[in-house]
């Protein structure tokens, strides 16, 4: 029967893997619909995203596959289907917002399961789009209890991957420890970057020329970890704080949705602290 | 005797070249050091650019490879030497300048044989640089016998590309189909396109918010071609036209440096009228 | 009784202009919040752009300037309030959509009165906002018929701006003239431009390097008239022209509703085919 | 006799300044050739940067101008003339030769008095162009003593500007506060920031998208000081290190060479940690 799987490899450099592995697709008699390869030469990896076509049995693919790469390779091969998302918000729109407009028109690759706040401020706006909300207040609790609330919510829920859309809570070691590579982050970037509150009010205050948006996904320092996207907008002396903050959010969205198509498509490997974007 | 080379392949698409290909490496113990492809589904081609290291003899690998590509394919193994080009000036030095400085810090991956002008402005500047400078005027001369000079200046030279580096002359089909993909051109682009004189002028009257520039080779119509690089810069109302020029001047010679260094690497696949950049 | 007005002005330019303004200002105890000129010398055209503060009534302002200003000047005095448009959109969801998400934001500085479209894609979408939704179908009716139906629905509301978020009909003369500088048009551009059908299959068989787009008023000509806010993001051959389509919408709604936000605030003054944004 | 002078205001901000300023000019007959102003509401300051043309005393205007602003005014009347510059530089070449080569075409609007450099890699390219080169060499002495000797033929020159192209020296705050807002620096920047040495492998490890480069006004710290211009361009994983170095280069040189045209044609005021750029 004929389909399609994306063939992901990840694992040590060795001579004569793109022969061994192109050897399995053809003796199978597959397609290459697509093919991107890199090496890491200073830390000896290889990296490989295929898109093959066929009469083939994925299970046995990767069982193929797995005799002739070496020892400690991550290898999957999947179907190329829908994956399901959770999204964290606070209180701003934009980056929600244009996820939940690409979900509508059908070009999110994803479908939303729910969208966890911890304000109720968004309500309206998702639950305009038939989007189950769940509003997990914060007041008296610890951080650990406000996450736990938030953590079982999420385990509710098939996902593959977690969204923070402008989630303005620090998250914890270990809940960020519980979904590993699975949790995607918006944060405003700046030259220099600035600590503290405002930010935006900080850049005003430095002057800087340049406002930037990194999208990332979440290891444990929340606005660190392996970089997906990352893009700028110019600014000058004339645009007050809040004009600045408006002129991010409009990177910040693009950047994080930019990402998100990377990540539902398989595109991204993590390596280290570090990402390859095929 | 270990040496490299880069393997070029340009072909029409089938099941199997990857295989075939990495076969003939591994089969002769070579070393892929960078491999990229690339299927143009719409035209069925296949693009290839692989390094590869190891104890071989590069006409020994082309043959070898001809046999399993197919019949029409167009198959380079070359050995990742200095190119030498030919540059062709009028009377602005950004373009020419960035390329010399370059040069001089050995960066640009290619010897300059000769500085060719329509005016003796740039002579100065060329021959600060020890580079040999030739003045071809063309008071007198129809356009083809200027050209015929050009040429013949041209052809003494030992060269593997013909850089326009702001040369403002339009060039003759007779001309073009001499050098077929060897003369690299650098324009100003803008939206929308302006026609006729001063095009910088032009934008000025129609307010563009953005200025560009795009590097291609030249085909028979000079500002056409496959483009190999373009960029842009934003512009404002408060830019009077000469200094949209001194903006525009900025990008033209990045991009047009940025293109030289592809096109020097062997990086460039022309197709039709458009190029694979890999 | 403390108020806030923008100034407006466009004039010719003579000497002593800022002076006589800023003293009308001054006599009145006026506070300048913000003040940007610029004068066009080729044209010979002042424009002046004046947020004041104080106590004043905003018809004897405008009285007392025309006074001191030339007799063509177009003068204006206006209270920096809600404006109101009109959206016209086809079937893509992106601008339109990004437009709704900032009304609901409070971020849009109108309020939207109507959306009318040419297909009833987008109804669902827009009924989710609770904003009022028109499919005028364009079945069995002349071009000058379609139009006079969706002008009568616009006339219906009351307005200052149209916004064509991907308006996908051709508008005649006579529709446009009814809306002097009313309308505001987004379009995708590329370097070089291409016409006739599916602009991005051109542009991916053209191996463009960047793709923009570009908002402007509609003047008699859909994708000309005065240039309000352009951008652009690069791309390569590996785009296929979908990935081009999808890339070319993040641009374009960016870019029109940073054009449609400088509209709204009465920051741009058009002159002949071009803009000044202050 | 007709001349033209550009007007620097920088004070506290007060009602009816425009006003009294532009009253001076119009009492006197003076053209405004163009005028731009800024007003910090945080900081309650006020900026102004006119050009005015007429039959005028540049001290007499400058008087008059003292009498009607606040007494902590800054208050320049300058003549729009050539100005004179010093470069220091270590061993890379891209950041000097932009400028030379700018100088060579006439279009710096500066002279090159002297470059000093730490190493004498860079002098016979300076010497091509006819420039004074001076080699300070560091072996054997302290960061104070090479410091001075620098100092003492930078302090022989006439001079208004320091440029640092690519000096890869600390510099010592009794340095920097010799010579206070005239030192312009370049140095590349990244998101996130990296200290320590070799910053472009560190941003290749780290999987950095986006390679960025800082002009501003050396203050006490080298990477300091008020920013006065920024750029970046979009890298990805295939770029090794010195790849990102070399696209770092040319955002560099062309980021210096914007920010020396702002400060050469006095549109840079200084306030604070930030700049206001005309």
């Amino acid at each position: 029967m004929e389909q399609r799987a994306r063939v992901l490899i990840d694992c040590d450099d060795e001579k004569g893997l793109v022969y061994k592995i192109s050897k399995v697709f053809y003796d199978r008699g597959l397609n290459i619909d697509s093919n991107r390869e890199f090496v890491d030469k200073e830390q000896g990896k290889f990296f490989m995203r295929t898109v093959v076509t066929g009469d083939f049995d994925i299970v046995e693919l990767e069982k193929e596959l797995n005799v002739i790469t070496p020892k400690n390779a991550h290898l999957k091969v999947i179907e190329p289907k829908r994956k399901k998302i959770v999204i964290l918000a606070t209180k701003e729109s934009h980056a929600l917002g244009d996820i939940l407009i690409r979900h509508e028109a059908g070009e999110l690759d994803a479908d939303i399961e729910a969208v966890i706040a911890n304000h109720d401020l968004l309500e309206q706006l998702v639950r305009r789009f038939d989007i189950p909300f769940f509003h997990v207040p914060t007041e008296g609790l610890s951080r650990e209890e406000h996450e736990d609330n938030v953590a079982s919510l999420i385990d509710e829920q098939v996902f593959d991957y977690i969204v923070l859309a402008k989630y303005m809570r620090i998250l914890t070691s270990s809940f960020v420890s519980r979904y590993p590579q699975q949790i995607v982050n918006i944060h405003h970037s700046f030259l220099p970057a600035f600590i503290g509150a405002n930010p935006y009010k900080q850049a005003f205050r430095r002057g800087v020329k340049i406002i930037g948006a990194t999208a990332h996904f979440v290891t444990d320092d929340l606005d660190e970890g392996p970089i997906i996207a990352q893009d700028v907008i110019p600014v000058n002396h004339r645009l007050e704080w809040r004009d600045m903050q408006r002129a991010g959010r409009d990177v910040e969205k693009i950047v994080l949705s930019r990402a998100l198509s990377y990540v539902l498509n398989d595109r991204v490997f993590v390596h280290g602290n570090k990402t390859i974007v095929f």
